[in-house]
């Protein structure tokens, strides 16, 4: 822990990416993730934030005394997963996603360089994984990254679900903590199974 | 190295954080970072990105068949480093500023929460740290979060340059890397001083 010099802990832990207001949706599975995380961090836990989606700035109106105002701006697409951080001093790094498919995962969610990324990840000796949610099937499976990496190099174009549940783990729902994953993660990569 | 189905071979390792044409600025020292990091990435010697500036968005225009263009949307203050990544096995944070001063960091330019976050790093065991490019002296040093740690909780408003010079470690301009800092990165951590 941090000693402050006047008394103060700062709450940090905080997601960098609100609800966007323009959305005007339910919560989605992305910001239960990123409460989870929160929760995770506040217990020190561990120390995982969702990256902010890049945005490509092109204009920007200064008015005095007032905070700028971007005016132009377009979505890019990340080059890297949505989620990494710190667990059990081990690098961490996953992408996230849903579907509403009942019986398999379609790859053509997973852009090619998301797969690279989370390839390059396990070869430097981090931990890579995909977190889906089956909406139909309310639902939430850990797939290791090199399972992800197989079926992308057979070309295949999705994973069945079975393959999910036989060589996957399920994230139990939780009350307290909403998508509790780190337990998924501590049976695939840190137990003697 | 991922095989693709198809024998091509995607070059990812670019950065998130295109230069945003609005600045029309030189290259600055975050832009060098952002290219050394693409280097280390390609050789595989390390896969660290900056993450993108978290921008609120509040209002899109959809037009069919274009891309949505953001027409409101404000900067936020993140909520952690700038860098992080997966080095040596090991996880990797820090954050890169720059100071026009020859004789101190000024520490009211490193947020609270940066330093927090930083600490919870290193607390969980990760490598945390500062790259300070001191603009005037052409000197650019690596400190050890610690440090920066034990200053901030001392209360004090700066850290002087001679600390960067005799706990820091130099980092020496590269030709084909341009602010080579896995070096320095190799000097602290990983040599047995």
């Amino acid at each position: 822990m941090i000693r402050y010099p006047n008394g103060k802990i700062a709450t940090t832990c905080k997601p960098d990416t609100p609800q966007d207001s323009f959305k005007n949706r339910g919560l989605e599975f992305e910001d239960e993730i990123n409460q989870t995380n929160a929760f995770y961090c506040q217990q020190n836990r561990a120390v995982i934030y969702k990256k902010p989606t890049p945005i490509k700035v092109v204009r920007v109106a200064y008015h005095t005394g007032e905070q700028p105002v971007i005016t132009e701006a377009y979505f890019q697409q990340p080059s890297t997963t949505d989620y990494n951080g710190i667990y059990r001093g081990k690098y961490l790094d996953f992408e996230a996603k849903e579907t509403r498919s009942k019986t398999s995962f379609p790859l053509k969610n997973l852009p090619t360089h998301q797969i690279q990324h989370l390839v390059q990840i396990m070869d430097q000796g981090g931990i890579g994984f995909l977190l889906v949610y089956f909406k139909l099937n309310q639902t939430v499976f850990l797939l290791d990254g090199r399972i992800v990496q197989q079926f992308f190099e057979q070309g295949k174009s999705s994973i069945p679900y079975t393959t999910f549940v036989e060589q996957g783990v399920e994230v139990m729902q939780g009350y307290l903590v909403r998508i509790p994953y780190l337990d998924a993660v501590d049976r695939f990569y840190f137990s003697s199974r």
